[in-house]
């Protein structure tokens, strides 16, 4: 059989982990629609949720912080990072470091939930020694007395973090843990899929993540927002842009025909946490935006994408706009390591076939006799 | 539509590089017939015609030398070997530091054949340089009046390799180089599919090719070999394996259901590089394995397989059995980077879709609330 490009529609795993619920706009995580988790349950307890299928009680989610928070440290003081601390960029810097660390554990075998928990904990560590490096500034160890959210924003400023920010950067983190078989989840499914090992398949999904089409929109969204500069220059910005036929960013989506679920709560917490100014500008863009897509294309319905909000909660809290994307990994690890942990049970090899269209048959000419024209 | 487990039977790209013709026996590299290229062209001249559909001219060639022999040269000086010299993985080493040194490249934007040829030149550099520094050696600087297979074995040893052994090992990299959409390369494939940079997908499908059940198996046709020990000792030693139920290794394969044509021609390049007494002891192995396992089974028509005298064909070289993955790689690297740049022509997100088959409507319960067996 011959699946559709980019196999859309096709099925490829069944789960027990999260579903997107496109038509009705409501995702899911092990059972949980993400408007009851969101602004209650902590990054932790959500994490939790997804290795274990439950929510934690309070003992568990003490184990859990117990044997979670040492782990956040680099065994290696971050040795791939101090060869980039130029240019680099960051999510090669992240690919890097944590496929070092995890050849340094070393991680092998088949995935367990403690794997899962390294990995975790490590990432917000390695962006966070990334970014201090790159500014000439030595890594901070992680406090294990800090949340998981705000030993991130503490490792990065070297400061304890405004409540408002740490709920912000939390809620971030819990919203975009897990999002169905997406490019990056199910690349770390085929990896695993070969039987190997929990580290190969993450280190895989960061590349996937890195592709614009997928973990590259919410900083486009910051360069629009930052080009429109205040609210009152929405109206004529947007204008000039659509008569110019330019994209506007942070609008639509491939499977949520209506309002994406984590961009709504996303707008709230980037009121929380954002000045009143870049807030009135991100709402105005968003009203505007959606207005005027909907005037000139109103059999589209298009709305504010998780991007939009993602990209105003993520600068709100001081996130620099290269990191969004590491940022992003750093929540979406948790559910890349479930679905690693779920392909383990019952797993059967991914491997697909191709369809030949190329020639067949030709001669072997041995180099000295093959001409430009002949071999083209 | 829901896709069988393993995406069985599901083309999901259409592809002009390479096609296994499973019945027959037959393996095609652009319009060739693997028998056609084999002990004739070179692995430079095989990765040329993966990447850009036609043999090389001399010129061709020549061109492709002058640029590609000199990429060899680790800018780093091995960095993240140097943190790795101990027991790591060498698979784990090769993903690290072909990371690494992407990311000081940096290699970024569409895919490029000179990011190809840079990523393929590199992968025997740091295999090399793995195995000395693990040894207590410097690494040697790659030699430009050495071929790609023949400076591969420099590398290893510092000693000019034997003509019989370049032979032996530029065939295994030419046979290897690509086969269809195996696991490897449809993560390649797939984190391409994001837009993602080609050392992204190349690092991701070194962790795919990690896995047991797809580079794995050429190390345990060795240890057999190993424990079998002479060509005297194979029948004893096979009749007691399968009497135990024990896996012959090196036999069947999921896709031919005939002969695997590269087995055919590695045993030709084990008989030229071995010692004789190992290759009796391989060959009387195979002719054993063969008759008993298909009197046993005579409806699964069961042959040697490529992992079998690619072990084989190894072993005479030299190589340690735990680089034999990442040789494999070294020679899969040209395909892997070939079906990216083939993904990026006329690119769509492969995304496909899960079937949930969790829970749903759960109320979130504070977690003072929760007790064990009501969460369970």
């Amino acid at each position: 059989m011959t699946a559709p490009k980019g196999l859309e529609g096709i099925v490829v795993a069944q789960t027990n982990i999260s579903h997107v619920f496109g038509t009705e706009g409501k995702l899911v995580y092990r059972g949980y629609n993400i408007n009851e988790l969101a602004g209650k349950a902590s990054y932790e307890e959500v994490a939790f949720l997804l290795w274990n299928g439950h929510l934690p009680t309070q003992p568990e989610l003490d184990a859990l912080n117990a044997k979670m928070r040492p782990m956040r440290k680099l065994t290696d003081g971050g040795y791939a990072l101090k060869a980039l601390k130029g240019g680099a960029n960051p999510m090669d810097a992240l690919r890097t470091e944590i496929s070092l660390l995890a050849a340094l554990a070393p991680i092998s075998g088949t995935a367990t939930i403690d794997q899962a928990m390294l990995l975790t904990a490590l990432f917000p560590t390695v962006v966070a020694a990334f970014q201090r490096l790159r500014n000439g500034k030595e890594p901070l160890e992680p406090r294990d007395d800090l949340g998981h959210a705000a030993n991130y924003l503490y490792m990065l400023t070297g400061e304890v973090p405004p409540e408002n920010h740490v709920k912000s950067l939390d809620t971030y983190l819990v919203l975009l843990a897990d999002h169905g078989m997406n490019a990056s989840t199910f690349t770390a499914r085929v990896i695993a899929s070969t039987e190997s090992d929990i580290a190969s398949a993450i280190v895989g999904a960061i590349g996937a993540l890195k592709g614009p089409l997928h973990g590259g929109a919410p900083a486009l969204v910051m360069d629009m927002l930052e080009q429109i500069g205040t609210a009152e220059n929405v109206k004529p910005w947007m204008d000039n842009a659509l008569a110019n036929h330019q994209k506007l960013m942070g609008f639509g989506h491939r499977v949520y025909k209506t309002t994406d679920p984590r961009a709504e709560i996303l707008r709230e917490m980037a009121r929380q946490s954002s000045t009143p100014a870049f807030f009135a500008l991100a709402r105005t863009a968003e009203e505007y935006g959606i207005a005027e897509l909907n005037r000139r294309k109103p059999d589209q319905r298009l709305y504010t994408n998780v991007e939009f909000y993602s990209a105003a909660v993520l600068n709100s809290v001081g996130l620099p706009r290269d990191l969004y994307p590491t940022t992003f990994a750093s929540s979406r690890v948790a559910g890349w390591t479930a679905h690693v942990l779920e392909q383990m049970v019952g797993n059967r090899l991914i491997r697909p076939q191709s369809e030949y269209v190329g020639r067949e048959d030709l001669k072997f000419a041995p180099i000295a006799q093959r001409t430009p024209a002949a071999v083209s």
